[in-house]
């Protein structure tokens, strides 16, 4: 062990010194993230519009492009306190592994029941939703961190919650389902009867298994049909990546505690919440000309919307009730390949992100399943935690950077977002050490099918 | 939320305040518990006869009752910083919940991928083996935490591990046995046709869904037959009670430095080890007429071997191929009902806490899994960790003790250990939540049948 005296394997910060402060990106962005447009109009969508489908404040933070910084609300902020801040862990077993020069920290958000970041926004959506009156929320969930995330707030600020969970998740993720009922949400299976997107969708095909899109226009016609109802989302949107910052925010604190300073920064990417919420505040620095640092997201090259995506706008939605998003995306009629990592199988990316990796600011890459599930294994045998699918698109990038900086001899500083753990996994680890894991990657023509069908707008 | 300024939800140890020692609370014990007996001499075990199952190392941990603290090994410390030292909590949503006057704390020990205490020892175990030069250990395991923190531990160290997991486990539990082989562990479902007990169960019983006796023996056998290979075992010994130690000296760590004194101290408790750990410190100050606590264990009406059991000698394995240990036991003959609290399955308890317990030191209580479920749930909905139900016997008795403060108004400080998450029980969540579960007491007369077994020493 090469334990560096001053260095602790995990850095933790105190309870006072959680930030008090999201950090909204948006604000030091020359070039802002193009506005959602109202599908039927082609106009910016107003927020009135918006707070049809969200709550007040949530729509105010979604157009916030100006503020830097938005006050953590006291009840949000004591919510935090049950679960943060998050551990800032020095991977010195996986360093040992890899024989690199490198130094190899990982911030860890995976120590709460959701299992994953997604509990930052989720108590934050949740709360603004109880302030402003409301009786619930309802919300889609496909790999199931999300709907458990939400499940969780509204248990504690004793809010209905609504979950509408892709069907085959909801048939294969059994014990995800029951998560969710022990904070005492209730959970439909989607497509379901008690929606008319739902009948009409399951009058067209009887034996479908549901899709994510689907599910989002449920619980979208739920919420809007109930004025004591709104719809929440646990990525893509500027609010959830500004919700998000407290990763990035802690983590930054933790390494300038030590004078540590990372030469680059890795995220898995599927919406982008838990990315967003990484580089913020090192992007922040980025883009104000402070610093410079090395942004890479990573994602399945089964759902590649970053690396063979159009920067176009589009539905969020597969049933295109959502408005359009600027944003990387495969065309909301691609339909990605039933991989395990659930939580990165989205057609679109945050419009914020995109904005950034158009603008040339950070870079991306492309991971096939297997290869996650190998770094996957080595990293919970060397560093003890069961990481999840998701996450371990990260820990590959970051080994082979690792790596390489064996091959050079350099002692890079490298961060990655570990965002969640795999106990509801097991199945596709299952499939893993048996050797049945197939690796896929869609044709050129596939996605040109897709593209082809993007909204005409730009 | 009635936060106190001074009093952070959860206290977090430095890795410098990590303990440097064990303690041993036989040294302080006036009574000690009685020694391991020979089956076949019925005088009392030889370090030489123990070093045939366990490492050299271990048995003189085993067999040492008065050296106060045992000093940790750097490399065991430094495994120990991959997820310790744990926080302690205070629970202050579920006091608010409880409309309680009480101040409850809780020590948690899921925070890493076996979701259990049982890492402390595992590690433990494991680095006496490869620093003996062995090439691995055997053991079993039943609701699969042992396994999984066992194989963890032998991953990080490359030592073999082979798992038997009694079949009804391997079968129900496919994820936990998925775990343990992401870690590198062999799992075989007990009885298996790998070892001579095994043949012999499954030819006597060929429809056998296995239990932990069976595959303690077949555990035992194999460790015997290769010179390069132990047994070792999570539960019940003294030297594993001694590893746990570290959760009571941590938690007693966290409550000196803000000046807080428990009234009453809560476990779980199946085999002890747990508990033990939890007490240990605070029993210390007992013992040495320092302080006083009252400590109360936790067991389920199933396996009632504080409240219904005999202070006797008994064999610890169903098969009576291990040593006779001096404790409260139901018979080794005895077969608890198949509740949802696995852990807490096993007919013993540990020599020292039943030595402690027989001289009036602590007060013990079962429960019925139902109520069990309905703490864990409230637990879960106010605190967010999802526990294991063996835990959630601490969290009922915590809860019931807080409700008498409410009557009394008394502002007692109760801890309680919250030893693990409940991601592998879900199945057993979807029964209470469907209110398909059942409570069951074994009969008098079901028991009288299984203590007119016990063997005749004395």
């Amino acid at each position: 062990m090469k334990l560096e005296k001053e260095i602790p394997y995990k850095i933790y910060l105190s309870e006072d010194e959680l930030p008090r402060y999201w950090y909204n990106v948006r604000a030091d962005m020359k070039n802002k993230p193009a506005p959602l447009l109202n599908a039927a109009t082609g106009k910016p969508m107003t927020a009135e519009e918006l707070g049809q489908v969200f709550c007040d404040e949530l729509v105010a933070q979604e157009l916030n492009d100006t503020d830097r910084d938005i006050l953590i609300p006291t009840e949000i902020r004591d919510f935090y306190k049950m679960y943060r801040p998050a551990p800032l862990t020095r991977a010195y077993c996986l360093e040992e592994k890899l024989g690199t020069p490198a130094k190899i920290y990982y911030k860890f958000e995976g120590n709460n029941t959701s299992g994953s970041h997604k509990l930052n926004s989720a108590i934050a959506q949740a709360y603004y939703a109880k302030k402003q009156g409301l009786k619930g929320v309802t919300t889609e969930t496909g790999a199931g961190q999300w709907g458990t995330a939400l499940s969780m707030a509204c248990a504690y600020l004793g809010l209905d919650c609504k979950v509408f969970m892709v069907k085959c998740s909801y048939e294969q993720k059994p014990f995800r389902r029951e998560v969710m009922r022990t904070y005492g949400a209730s959970v439909t299976p989607s497509p379901s009867m008690e929606t008319a997107v739902g009948r009409k969708i399951l009058a067209e095909h009887p034996g479908t298994s549901g899709s994510l899109g689907c599910a989002i226009s449920e619980a979208v016609e739920v919420a809007s049909k109930d004025p004591a109802y709104r719809y929440v989302l646990g990525s893509v949107l500027n609010q959830v990546g500004l919700h998000q910052s407290i990763i990035g925010l802690e983590a930054k604190a933790a390494m300038d505690k030590y004078g540590i300073k990372p030469d680059i920064i890795i995220g898995c990417a599927g919406g982008g919440s838990n990315l967003i919420g990484l580089i913020a505040p090192f992007m922040g620095e980025k883009l104000r000309g402070e610093a410079d640092y090395r942004f890479i997201a990573v994602e399945p090259v089964t759902c590649p919307s970053f690396t063979r995506g159009r920067f176009a706008y589009d539905y969020c939605d597969t049933g295109a009730i959502c408005p359009l998003a600027k944003m990387y995306t495969l065309g909301s009629s691609f339909i990605p390949a039933a991989t395990h990592a659930g939580g990165l199988r989205f057609h679109g990316m945050s419009p914020v992100l995109s904005q950034l990796y158009h603008d040339g600011l950070m870079e991306a890459m492309a991971v096939e399943q297997t290869r996650v599930f190998e770094a996957a294994e080595m990293f919970a045998r060397c560093e003890g935690t069961l990481p999840a699918p998701e996450s371990s698109h990260a820990i590959y990038a970051a080994m082979q950077e690792a790596l390489k900086c064996k091959e050079t001899g350099e002692e890079k500083v490298i961060l990655f977002g570990l965002t969640g753990t795999g106990y509801f996994d097991m199945y596709a680890y299952e499939k893993f050490h048996n050797g049945d894991m197939v690796d896929y990657a869609p044709a050129d023509e596939e996605l040109e099918a897709a593209f082809a069908r993007l909204p005409k707008i730009d």
